[in-house]
Formats: structure tokens, sequence, C-alpha cells
């Protein structure tokens, strides 16, 4: 089973994605667990406090060592092995093939941080730093969720029983799709290509091959 | 006013996010809003079905032509400017400057395709075809938050007040964040560059700028 635990101060904005559809599936199944530490609880003052302005100067508010630390060692206190996982702009881009890689029988944790910034100090408690791609959101939720998504969907026995996870894009190393086509077969005058209809096997494959992007 | 009309299966899946922090305040502003089409209103048949299986075979379901075009239709009989976004592995790479773009006095409706791929004549309505990355998710679902949140938050306004969406990460072409601290200055013996602590503006910036990533 893999397991994800998500740091954030949003929960109610991630757990319904992960409620549905096939996340949910491979939570029914056993093949996924999804858990949620609130960051608030680990905050600081009476105010639960988790993020202070930068030293130096500067606009925005930077998360603190303090909380993320606290939260991320209650979670390793029960499992030492847990991987940190940190969405952030400077991380490795996210690809199929890290997506292969992490999904295996594994514990990972998500800490999704502010979008103004974290105190470069959380660093020394990450193992993994992820970017999604050359793009600025407001919080971590996102790439956490994409992240969770693209491994939770490679788990045998997630996807309903056929092949479809490894025949798509990119499963081939970068290789995309062929053109795809369902009915009816004459859409508006748009119609699917003959071939496709032939029967001919070997003619749907090399029509196929020709038209991969 | 920026709009997007997300036509998915899974709006439960995806209000939540829209209503939280950030994308909360913008609609509360009046300075972006989110409308949702139901693409099962627009299913086929007794089951109100919106996918059939490939011509030319192969695992999976597709999505079909008519719901898709009647959903998009539906939002474009009200507004005929509003532009169609297709997530999709083959589209282009989604980037800062393309969030850029968006982040205009516009609408836009953002089409969610099922995860086993759609009839290949869907492209001819689109406007444009985006992809988050090099992976494959179970849905156009998160590719379409990501793309709202990433536009959303340039959209004058809709920050704080401060200059952060400017001064961060890609705003200044390819230039990633320097390394940023906050208080304590010492955590568990990890010190903040005396430098940040100086008061000396010109050798702030320095420092910063020769830290950048």
């Amino acid at each position: 089973m893999i397991k994800f635990t998500i740091i954030t101060l949003f929960r109610e904005a991630l757990e319904p994605y992960l409620s549905t559809s096939m996340m949910w599936k491979a939570q029914e199944k056993g093949l996924a667990k999804f858990e949620f530490v609130n960051l608030r609880d680990f905050g600081l003052g009476p105010h639960k406090s988790v993020d202070d302005t930068p030293y130096g100067g500067g606009d925005g508010m930077l998360l603190r060592c303090e909380p993320v630390f606290n939260a991320i060692e209650s979670v390793k206190a029960k499992d030492p092995e847990a991987k940190v996982i940190l969405p952030t702009p400077v991380g490795e881009i996210w690809n199929q093939a890290k997506a292969r890689e992490f999904a295996k029988d594994a514990h990972f944790i998500i800490l999704c941080p502010h979008y103004e910034g974290y105190d470069e100090r959380i660093l020394s408690i990450v193992d993994y730093k992820i970017s999604l791609g050359k793009f600025v959101l407001t919080g971590g939720e996102l790439p956490a969720l994409t992240i969770i998504d693209s491994v939770v969907r490679l788990i045998p026995g997630v996807l309903g029983g056929e092949t479809s996870a490894e025949i798509e894009s990119f499963s081939n190393g970068d290789n995309l799709e062929y053109p795809q086509y369902t009915k009816p077969y004459d859409f508006r005058g748009m119609k699917v290509p003959d071939v496709l209809l032939s029967g001919n096997h070997g003619e749907v494959d090399k029509w196929r091959e020709e038209h991969s992007k």
C-alpha cells in the first residue's frame, strides 16, 4: 500500500478530490491511503502562527521552521521511513518516469508550502523537491494532488482492470498518443478515418504509429 | 473580470478548492468568477452516457463529440467570445508567460477530459491545448485548477496588496527565487546568513542576486 500524509492549512480544499473517482477507488481497494496533518496545530503562540516576515526585508510571509519540523516529526515518530516531498518552483520537474519511481509500497509526506515562500532551512528535512513546471501557484496544494494522482493511478489494480496505464501517453518513453475516435462515424461532416473501421489490425497499428504525436 | 467556466463530471471535487483562500478572495472582490457545467447534463440516452469505445479497438472509453460540443455551445450561446481550453498531454506546456498572457478580462471555458482520452474531432472546437507537463493524470480536473490558480493570482488586486506576484519565481524571465529566511535566527544550530541582518540594503541585494537559483 502507498500512503500519503499531506501537511497543509487547507485540508477542506483537498479532501474532496481524494474522495472522488479513481482516488476513492484506490482507497476502497486498500491500495492507497491518504492522511492529513493540519499545520495550524503546530503553529506558534496564541494565534498559532506558522509564518513570519523575511530577514533582510521584502514582501510576503515565509513559512517558519518550527511548525514545519514539528509537523513532519510528528509523522516520522510513527513511521521513521516516511520520505518528505516539498513542491517548490526550484525542484526537479515532475514527469512520468518520476511518477513510476514513486508508485511503490512507501509512505510519502507532502508539505504544502505557502505561496510566498518558506525558510530555506526547511530544505534540510526534505527528501524530494518537486516542481510541476515553470509557473507559480498560490500554494503547494495543487502540486500535492497532482503528484498523488499521477502516482496512485500507476499502482497495479487501481485502474479498472485494463492496461490503459501502460499504453497511454508517455508510458513508452516520450511517445504521445495517437488520435482516437469513437461513435458516431460522421459527426457534423467530420468522419472517422476509414482504416480504423477496416478490421485489419496490422493496418490499424501502422496508422496509429504513423499518427502518434 | 476574468471568468472560467469548467465543464466536468466532478464539480464536487473542484469547487472546494475554488472556495478557499485566494481563489475565494478573488471572487469576493469581483475580480474572478467561476462557473460549472455538468457534462452529464449533455449525456446521451437513458444513462446520459458521455463516452464510448474506440474505433479500431483498444482499451478505455473516449469522450464523445456530441456531449462535449453541446456543453461548449450552451456556454458560447451566451458568450460567443469565450475561448475553449483543453488540458491534454499533447498540448503546449504551461508556463508563467502563458499564465500572464491569460490573466486578462476574458472568459475561458475549460473542458476536463476523461483520463482515457477523447475523440480527436473535439479538437476542432478547442482554442488552446494546454499540458501541465510530461505526466499522465486521471483527468483534466487538476490541470484546470492549476491553470486557474496560476492565472487568477496575477490579476491585479487579487494578491494582498503587495508586489509579491511580480518579484517572485519566474516573473523575471526564468530567474528563480533567492533563499529566504525568517525567525528564529538560530534554528537547531542552522543560522540565518549574517548579511541579511546587516541592514545594508546594497549588500542584501547583492547576496540575493548571487544566491538566486
